[in-house]
């Protein structure tokens, strides 16, 4: 790979394709690729070109172009087009292929957007470096000496589901290691699976919440062994009344309290965790699956002190690039211990010639999993 | 009334009514009038003898009696039961009769219970001074120069609904006067009525949300011209997403934002306060009128950081004396210069020999308003 872009120093001219959309709506009806001329001979001093290696969809990448998301690419006519548009894709993985005169990014490193709205859904892009954040390269964690360098889906999907896990379990609540709890709905979704392996090597004990299911005794078991959950419970006995005392035993085995709970539910799931909580607990909403409001019994609020929050990962990290740089370079370091496992994406392969807006179409429509187009 | 408190120094026994219950239930079925003698001549250093003035009946009473309410006083044989026994009653309004040696408080000094579960509905009480919060009586007020001295009414009920309103409003979230606003619903709940005059005092714009009815214009002038209201919308205008643009147009011409809602409903109604809240609003629940749990919709949580909090002034104030003492001696100086109308209670007067558990079972079966046993 990096033979390949030694040579492509020596172009002068790269052809970027690009997934834009000038105005909101579904997907395949208003995306398209636009291909633009990025000139390597024009860098100025601060400004990198990088490749993309890879760029997931994201449900809010979705609701961005459809319209229905409160961060929105602003339109524009930089791209060479004769319409302004936006770009789509907000998380990627972009290795470093040229570089200005004065850069401390070198060609070969590995660098993500530093903040949304960047585009991510692209071959190749220009921009000065302060507009991307680096993460070592597998070579780089080589040489550091580390077990493992991150894969390019670790890497591409490392902006936003497990900050948000780690995030959540650190910035608000301070869980004492090897006592407190944690308890959370939604324990089988991409970002619960975060949140309960980032949980286990924290030390905080955790209650993951998942919906009854035919292999549910299989699911459980590897949540539990795999995925660092100290206890799975069903929705069922999450909104039991008589299933508390069994909490109520966990943690007082523990000497510590369910301090945090983290809702991507809403409706009586969320009223079910808030309920779990200690006095004083904060029960933060990062997701609404169900698509019912948050319900909180008044008599938590009152009597408990229980306080009911919303956790946006984007809002968190966007003037603040130390807190993410300092996020991203924990969960580097995860990865590269072997201690924390990505969540797998179906991986599209982009070849020279596709039509890039298509892949990136199919993909939204392919609801078997999480999907990624990798370069 | 001074004189007869000087005629009482004289004696030395004084037989104190006190109403009790040995087990939780129905008022009817559990209280009992209990009668003890205080003597005079035993009294410690820092001792006093208090009479009592007025004691309302607040719902919080009525809940610890029937054993519902999480704050309890606890069960004694101090008054020479012969089981154990708990005293009814957490606010009301004593005059200091007689004093140790050693004691800040004088003869003819107004107090008010410094705790909780101090228990209110008795005639007298002996108890050491830390007990008790001293507020102006009329005739300190005049020697003074204020404007008006308190009125039992206004002392009796100064330790739960005006500090409610108080605290909700400057303890939290930092509203800027001539611009900002709040919004509550129970408008023309008790605590609402203080809320919009404090709110009027501290110069904050207020929407105060209330009931459709047949008297609504009335009731409308009333909250806006004499209790301080900047604006009362119903229900339905609270509800109506049409009447969004309205409220954004008061807000836009004051160059402020909703910073605060008040809830003391829940359901639909806490939805639509909690929707009106500008970014990173805060929400404040102090009561369940409708009997539903908080609703918060997730996207308010997420996209706005719109934070649900409890408020609930025995816990915010248990073991903060000075707050409480700060607190109280700021709505008295408004009750002094008139600034501020306490909301009326039906009084029922204790004559000698009256069954006083008899007065109080009588005033909670009265549902035409608030309740206060004068002595």
């Amino acid at each position: 790979m990096f033979r390949a872009v030694a040579r492509r120093q020596t172009r002068t001219m790269i052809t970027s394709n690009i997934v834009v959309y000038a105005e909101h709506g579904e997907p395949k009806d208003v995306l398209r690729t636009h291909t633009y001329q990025i000139d390597e001979t024009k860098l100025g001093g601060s400004e990198v070109v990088v490749k993309t290696l890879g760029a997931p969809i994201n449900p809010s990448d979705i609701n961005q172009i459809q319209g229905v998301y409160p961060s929105k690419p602003p339109m524009t006519k930089d791209y060479g087009t004769d319409v302004p548009v936006a770009p789509c894709g907000n998380e990627g993985l972009f290795e470093v292929i040229h570089t200005g005169a004065n850069t401390e990014l070198k060609v070969g490193d590995w660098v993500v957007p530093a903040n949304v709205n960047f585009g991510t859904w692209r071959t190749h892009a220009k921009d000065d470096e302060s507009k991307f954040q680096k993460i070592n390269n597998p070579t780089q964690s080589k040489a550091a000496g580390k077990p493992h360098g991150l894969t390019i889906n670790q890497a591409a999907t490392i902006s936003v589901n497990p900050p948000t896990a780690l995030l959540m379990l650190t910035h608000y609540v301070k869980l004492e290691p090897g006592k407190d709890w944690f308890i959370q709905n939604g324990g089988n979704s991409a970002v619960g699976q975060y949140a309960s392996q980032i949980g286990k090597i924290l030390g905080f004990n955790s209650i993951s919440v998942v919906r009854d299911r035919p292999n549910l005794a299989e699911l459980k078991k590897e949540l539990e062994e795999v995925k660092g959950a100290t206890h799975v419970i069903t929705d069922e006995q999450n909104n039991s009344r008589d299933f508390t005392g069994t909490v109520k035993q966990w943690t007082k085995e523990s000497g510590g309290q369910i301090k945090l709970g983290l809702n991507c539910v809403g409706g009586k799931s969320s009223a079910a965790v808030a309920r779990k909580l200690a006095p004083n607990g904060l029960m933060l909403t990062y997701g609404g699956m169900s698509m019912q409001p948050v319900t909180i019994p008044t008599s938590l609020h009152i009597f408990k002190n229980i306080t009911s929050a919303g956790f946006w990962v984007t809002e968190l990290l966007k003037n603040d690039r130390a807190l993410k740089q300092k996020t991203l370079n924990q969960i580097v370091e995860w990865y590269e211990q072997g201690k924390l496992i990505d969540a797998p994406s179906n991986h599209i392969k982009f070849s020279e010639g596709d039509d890039l807006a298509k892949l990136y179409i199919d993909g939204v429509a392919d609801k078997s999993g999480k999907q990624m187009v990798v370069y």
